[in-house]
């Protein structure tokens, strides 16, 4: 307090009152807003320009709500760090922030996979909900806290499609053998049907396709996947992808950076991050329209997955979250808290949104 | 650069180097980062504490990101300025910011319809895609020049509930003089079927509501109804509340404060407001199921408006906003650019999104 009177008094007074404080007030002021340098690695290529864009976004945010004080500076997948390295990356400080999607990491820590999105699990809506008034954000920062590291929610992918399909998928028995791309918890999912998951990074997928090395892969959405081009070898373009409601993502922090932040640093970055966050949604919503448009006329193939695969899948990711939630206290807690705050929130969104949204669809196809 | 440079060096070597850049570095400092105090109205009483907490959530980010040296005080609807005068306030000067819904000044300029959300239009979600990125905000920005003002998005209630009814509505015929309590375009719309709108403020509804002075009421959504205790006197409780697909809230702000502020507070602004945005729908979503679930419990009887009724709202909708678009250029403009967006946004949505709320909402019903 006192030291803000002092600013005051020496900007509305200039030079004489100033030289009577300056010992005090100047260092006081450089700490107050000090010029600092992040480093950011992303777990996705720049090419993904929603996706990185918005963590460049954040980035941009961050500087300008500190006058270019506070400098974050965006790299790419690969670029410094590997993808899947981001948040060991962080947690052993060779760098300072990471924006990444906490499932890559369920090797280390199972709970993670609530961090990002479980199959059949809350949409983007009811996520955020859960994250910031549902215990949602203590849970996974919980599950960050051996890691030194702690995660701030930046924006959501929405419902996901479920890819690309050389053959289609007709029964549940067209997923045993299938060599499918598919990542994380989603991939162990569909391995009890018979799915043969593949991990591949982002590069990698195109060519192993073409080769049929893979018969299918799941992606993003109509944006990022026609970039990828997947829909020149397999044109069976299948929705949703329930393998996630939807895909928070976050930036990951390392705890001792955290703390060397001045305090209203650490406020612009929380809310750079929100704010990056709804950018990501809101591109998303201006240009999947538009691409999903062109690949159909590109020759893509545009199908619900059948509901008896739909059914067998829901049922076989039942019995695996509950097999984890036997095995760990820690996931079991995020499963309940996830579980009981989805019942709740469906049960709501049935009545408002859901009906108005489903009452207009109605209305739109009728012309 | 110069400016930063100078307070590096006095922070780290303290006042014997100081001394020499005092008359320089302190006034500086004072201008880059100075002491500001503004005030908002909100048109909402404080007791609804998450429409005006979103206001008060918004000031609390601003401080904090600036070290408390801007400081928003936040006052309710008629504490400083009445509730359905708060454009003007700030138009006039009387004071800086207003927290309020733009589809109050329909009188002023009906364009301002599509700021807050107009009858069948886009969900909350679409409407923010189409404010950043589908020219939503240049329009209404448009509109809002000549009052010197511009809007900043803050929040979203989602769909709303349709009201309170003392009387079921079983036909269209039961609208026939209906006196609901419904203001701005959404009881012009109502009107063209029989419906008399009145237009009464927050603490006037229940008393008319008991004497039997209006018939029904609309207001939010279970948490914010629950409080005003509609449901003791009219035990219809019908939904959706289909005059707005969403309620977009903004902040609005006049011109020359607006450009009074460093660079750096308009971006902390706007940061803020997008953060307190999304705390809004968060928090709406936390508490809204287990409101309803009260009301329920209280006696209110969950009804969707019958099909027949919606038709013929939706036909009176289409009628009214084409009648508007055919005698002013601006709202023309307005509703072409809100349906072209809208029309894109469900094609896809009903890919992914939808289907996915559809499914597991149907697979939650099965139990």
């Amino acid at each position: 307090m006192k030291r803000r009177t002092f600013l005051k008094v020496a900007g509305l007074k200039g030079a004489a009152v100033a030289s009577a404080v300056t010992s005090v007030a100047a260092p006081a002021i450089a700490q107050s807003s000090p010029e600092i340098r992040w480093r950011l690695t992303s777990s996705f290529p720049k090419s993904l320009d929603t996706i990185f864009g918005t963590a460049q976004t954040f980035a941009r945010y961050v500087a300008e709500a500190t006058d270019n004080k506070f400098q974050i500076q965006t790299f790419g997948g690969g670029e410094l760090i590997p993808g899947l390295q981001a948040l060991d990356a962080v947690s052993n400080g060779s760098i300072e922030m990471a924006q990444t999607p906490l499932y890559f990491y369920i090797g280390k820590e199972p709970t993670f996979a609530y961090a990002t999105g479980v199959a059949f699990g809350m949409n983007h809506r009811h996520q955020h909900s859960w994250w910031n008034f549902g215990g949602g954000a203590a849970i996974i920062n919980e599950a960050l806290a051996p890691m030194k590291t702690h995660a701030i929610l930046c924006g959501n992918s929405g419902t996901q499609m479920g890819g690309w399909f050389r053959k289609e998928i007709k029964t549940v028995d067209d997923l045993k053998g299938l060599k499918f791309r598919i990542g994380g918890l989603g991939g162990h999912i569909l391995a009890r049907l018979g799915v043969v998951p593949q991990q591949l990074a982002g590069g990698d997928v195109y060519p192993a396709l073409e080769k049929g090395t893979i018969d299918a892969t799941e992606f993003v959405g109509p944006y990022d996947d026609e970039k990828l081009g997947f829909h020149k070898i397999a044109k069976h373009y299948y929705y949703p992808g329930f393998w996630e409601g939807g895909a928070m993502l976050h930036m990951v922090v390392g705890q001792e950076k955290w703390a060397s932040l001045p305090k209203h640093y650490q406020a612009i970055v929380n809310n750079a991050a929100a704010a990056a966050g709804t950018w990501m949604l809101e591109k998303y919503d201006s240009v999947n329209p538009a691409a999903l448009k062109r690949l159909i006329a590109g020759g893509a193939e545009l199908k619900a997955f059948p509901q008896p695969v739909m059914e067998a899948c829901y049922k076989a990711t039942q019995d695996h979250l509950s097999e984890l939630a036997a095995k760990s206290a820690l996931f079991r807690k995020a499963k309940d808290s996830h579980d009981a705050y989805m019942k709740e929130t469906m049960f709501y969104t049935q009545i408002a949104e859901n009906f108005y949204d489903n009452w207009l669809l109605a209305q739109m196809r009728k012309g």
